[in-house]
């Protein structure tokens, strides 16, 4: 399981500015309203508002968004603990959706479990915000893996 | 495995009329610039442009973006065989990203494996067209539990 | 995720008994050499001691055998938060293999991250153990259904 | 989706010699009773008696007995699109399980989704046969990664 400690762990400036210029340049997460909050070695965070614009049938965050919260967040923490010359990609995803998410705000958190040279294995983990409400609405696998930039 | 004959099978008016008023009802599918195209029995078909606002960092199709439309696909199809006083949630899916996702256009399939009472399992198929041109992007295994409506 | 102080919770000694005779049941454990070690409240663990009857080609634990460990203990972790006239199937699994399995015993853990009346959603984890060594092998999300007995 | 002609193609001896002598080694498989019954380009299936020594706790196939048999049927699956110089681990592997594995004999057919340089991604099917009588037990989806031989 991931070492709750190394999310602690201070990352380089220049890793911290990797991942927030990375994340600035999909589409999908400036159209879903999705903001960076947390960018550690190992571990990273996503908030993004709950709004009818993301919802599904019955105003709860659609599966698919949480999903894109949760899928960015761990291709993150993954590539914090990568070299500079490296991006990655997700090869595969697993998520259970524990609880409809309401409320004011979606926390996606992603930890890496695993960091091989090759592929990452990380968890991601939804919670659902309001006031100090705090429900735990998905729980993610993913498979990064790492491609060398051109 | 799905049997291909049945997506054949003619759909009363009232099921994909369901079908239709609850995609509707999906902000995030709107905001996300999908399209149902095909509602028959089993099956469900969504169309998405791909663009800029869906993208992840290399500009294609983001892998949340993905899952939505196949989760919406999925979703629907089960819902096709399911009386009318229900509804559908996902329990789960795990997706497969087999390529990357340019071109024009999304496609996402989603067809019922197999229905139970309670559960339905369904394949969701992604594909990303560019004139004659079709790729197999994505491949999902997703559990949808049937729920009463209030 | 699963709140660590739940396995400390003491089981009815009638329940711990469902989980023994339920698991006395399968044939497959049995087969495996495997051994229930531990039953509490919404935790479980079993043993199964690394040996060539449980092997791929390469000498380590075959994925399917840690599967099956993981498998038992995710479903008897869920039985024990249940009634007694209720029995357990699993809907659905997805495992990481995060490192080979070598060792002298493999070590599989269950716990429930979310119990539902329906649905119970449970994480594995499995570790490779030889003196003080404890290798992190496998990490599985499972979907579980509560059945009432006949 | 796989395309079924190429499970047509032959293969050369030397590789069906390859997977037969890889899954000779496989402690697990003549545990548990499987056997390898065809070996063609990107389709592997392996057969399995259905008796109560891979049985849960009602007298199915357990679930790790499936999934056992579709992860060797799997990788085996991968091998066959390989170079000579080559192995395969499952990275991870996701399962169905669409109803009981009751029968006579359990097949379990693998087959390859995508083969790419590094990743494969594979389905697989479980079928409990008694006689004429066929139902589909299981489906899978998993990533198979290609390793040098030392």
């Amino acid at each position: 399981m991931a070492d709750p400690t190394r999310s602690a762990e201070p990352l380089e400036d220049a890793t911290v500015a990797r991942v927030h210029e990375s994340f600035a340049r999909q589409g999908a997460m400036a159209t879903l309203g999705a903001e960076l909050t947390d960018v550690a070695a190992g571990r990273v965070v996503i908030a993004l508002p709950i709004e009818p614009r993301v919802s599904q049938q019955d105003g709860f965050v659609h599966a698919g968004v949480l999903v894109a919260a949760l899928d960015s967040a761990c291709g993150y923490a993954a590539l914090t603990l990568m070299p500079g010359d490296t991006e990655v990609l997700t090869v595969e995803l697993k998520v259970n959706l524990l609880a409809p998410a309401a409320g004011r705000m979606l926390v996606a958190e992603g930890e890496v479990v695993r960091a091989g040279r090759t592929l990452t294995v990380c968890r991601g983990d939804g919670y659902a915000e309001q006031g100090s409400d705090r429900v735990h609405v998905a729980t993610m696998l993913a498979t990064i893996v790492r491609r060398r930039t051109a």
